[in-house]
């Protein structure tokens, strides 16, 4: 089975890669071959045997789908989005890529579908920024996305054309919507998210991090694991008994900051705590509060995919993950 | 205020031409002129002393939503759609029609909303088929929308668009979710739907009709004037307290064939309901069981928007029009 990754370079597609090549496999099939696909020209995996392309592309300019799919591959890793801030500050680069970009690589699809009966699963990654306000404590799979911003507006019509698509059947799609990821490895950035990863990456290192919110915010957490498990799993599914709804929000930790801070108290004592500086952030409150608390992930549980087993276990695959 | 309408050539588009002709009045405002629009020229009112202007053009045409702005509206009805059955045999029209179309129209409006602070009201026609099976009895406001077709999908991408082209400031949108109209005047179609109107429609003019579902199928109806309504009340609203959700179910009688077919009895007498003749369509049948059968419309319901009195009301409203 030859894979295409879009959007390769980015941390999940880097660890999706690796773990692809670690498997060997992909769903129940060998992996024979990699098509891995970026803005930036992603590296290469060590140690795999198969061929490997590497390409430099921008997913939204003509033909560039239809040069990813060469290939043929029979499994398509759609990662590849402008992010969130990005997509609220530059709106025409945000529709661009994240809707058009997203639409050309179906329609090729479709042209290669119709051509030659090609049909490839499509794995594709929204966002739980396709909610917004009112939102109840627990959000069900039935509950209706009406996005707050235009990245989420824009995952919303990806996950309306992944369902279309796939009932025409020119694809085998399934999306999706993956929680928060924390710990996010790497430096401290201006994303107004960035805290719940900073609390627990910058004292583990021994820094002072910076806490925005009160300790009773509570949100929803996968760590870059059982995210990457949760592309991995979605590969092999079976989604024949599927009806039309083909995105699913990803099962995940609630937690409060509150308990992320008992977490790592438990995991590096009160001195990692202490590095923690409480500077309340009104402009960063009024975001997250916005944001969902817990989710109902019934769907996703009965097709199989798996929560980290707790907010320590999180922490503790960021901490082994840092020696 | 200058009002546009896009598909101004459709039965709900003269509907609501004549009803602001006969007003003299849009909102809170005397209408100053009408600009109407659609894929075949619409006719000029009679009666209106102001400016008229009429077109045939196709809004997903180069420059034609920007021509279609010449007088800067101050309310954008947009009705111009491909129906159901069309954009479901022709992928590329549907699409074409009723995303692109609407997507350049508000990119049209941003354009002046950018240039010259150009803001209009947008009311745009959505549709009870953004909704998909599994389907509750009663499906509320919060409810997702998984269209089980491509105009469902097409639309529900609308209504997203809508609501992100609002939330950014450009236009000042609200999205109404018609009930399915009845009773629809004209002749007998071939949509699946038709037999909802035929079976009222056609007796009434001394006409057999076929019944093609069992007695017990249950819908969610407005009369062609309470559609019309809608629209008329939409362009007068103050939405500054909506939040980022646009789109709304609009209010409507649930009611069974049973139901129908007694209000055809109590309006016209045993003759009437003799003409209709029971033939079970297992292909129609497997259409309708997946449509919605009642909704919970209390967002609009706060809204000021009202529904018929009653079956017998709509079809009252039926029988007043055609003597």
């Amino acid at each position: 089975m030859h894979v295409l990754i879009l959007g390769a370079a980015g941390m999940i597609g880097r660890r999706l890669t690796a773990a692809l090549v670690a498997a060997g496999r992909v769903g129940n099939d060998p992996l024979t071959g990699l098509t891995l696909v970026d803005v930036v020209r992603p590296e290469a995996p060590a140690g795999f045997a198969g061929p490997v392309r590497v390409e430099a592309a921008d997913l939204s300019a003509p033909g560039a789908a239809a040069a990813a799919l060469k290939e043929r591959p029979g499994i398509v890793f759609h990662l590849a989005a402008v992010v969130s801030g990005e997509a609220e500050a530059d709106m025409d680069l945000g529709y661009r890529v994240n809707l058009d970009g997203t639409r050309l690589l179906f329609e090729a699809i479709r042209a290669l579908s119709e051509a030659e009966g090609y049909r490839p699963r499509v794995v594709f990654t929204s966002s739980l920024a396709v909610f917004g306000q009112p939102l109840p404590p627990v959000i069900g799979d039935d509950f209706i996305p009406a996005p707050a911003s235009s990245y989420g507006v824009q995952k919303a019509m990806g996950e309306l054309l992944l369902a279309d698509y796939s009932r025409r059947g020119f694809l085998d799609g399934i999306g999706l919507r993956l929680p928060t990821i924390c710990v996010r490895p790497g430096k401290p950035n201006k994303a107004a998210s960035g805290f719940f990863s900073g609390i627990l990456r910058e004292p583990l290192a021994g820094l002072p991090a910076v806490l925005p919110v009160p300790d009773t915010v509570r949100h929803w957490f996968a760590s870059p694991g059982a995210a990457t498990g949760f592309l991995l799993h979605a590969a092999g599914l079976d989604l024949s008994g599927l009806g039309t709804r083909r995105t699913f929000t990803m099962p995940g930790i609630s937690a409060t900051v509150a308990e992320e801070i008992e977490a790592l108290r438990r995991a590096a004592g009160a001195d990692a705590v202490a590095l923690i500086r409480r500077e309340p952030d009104p402009a960063i409150m009024r975001i997250i509060e916005t944001w969902p608390e817990a989710f109902d992930t019934r769907t996703a549980d009965a097709l199989g995919f798996e929560a980290d087993a707790s907010f320590d276990a999180i922490l503790a695959q960021h901490i082994a993950e840092s020696r």
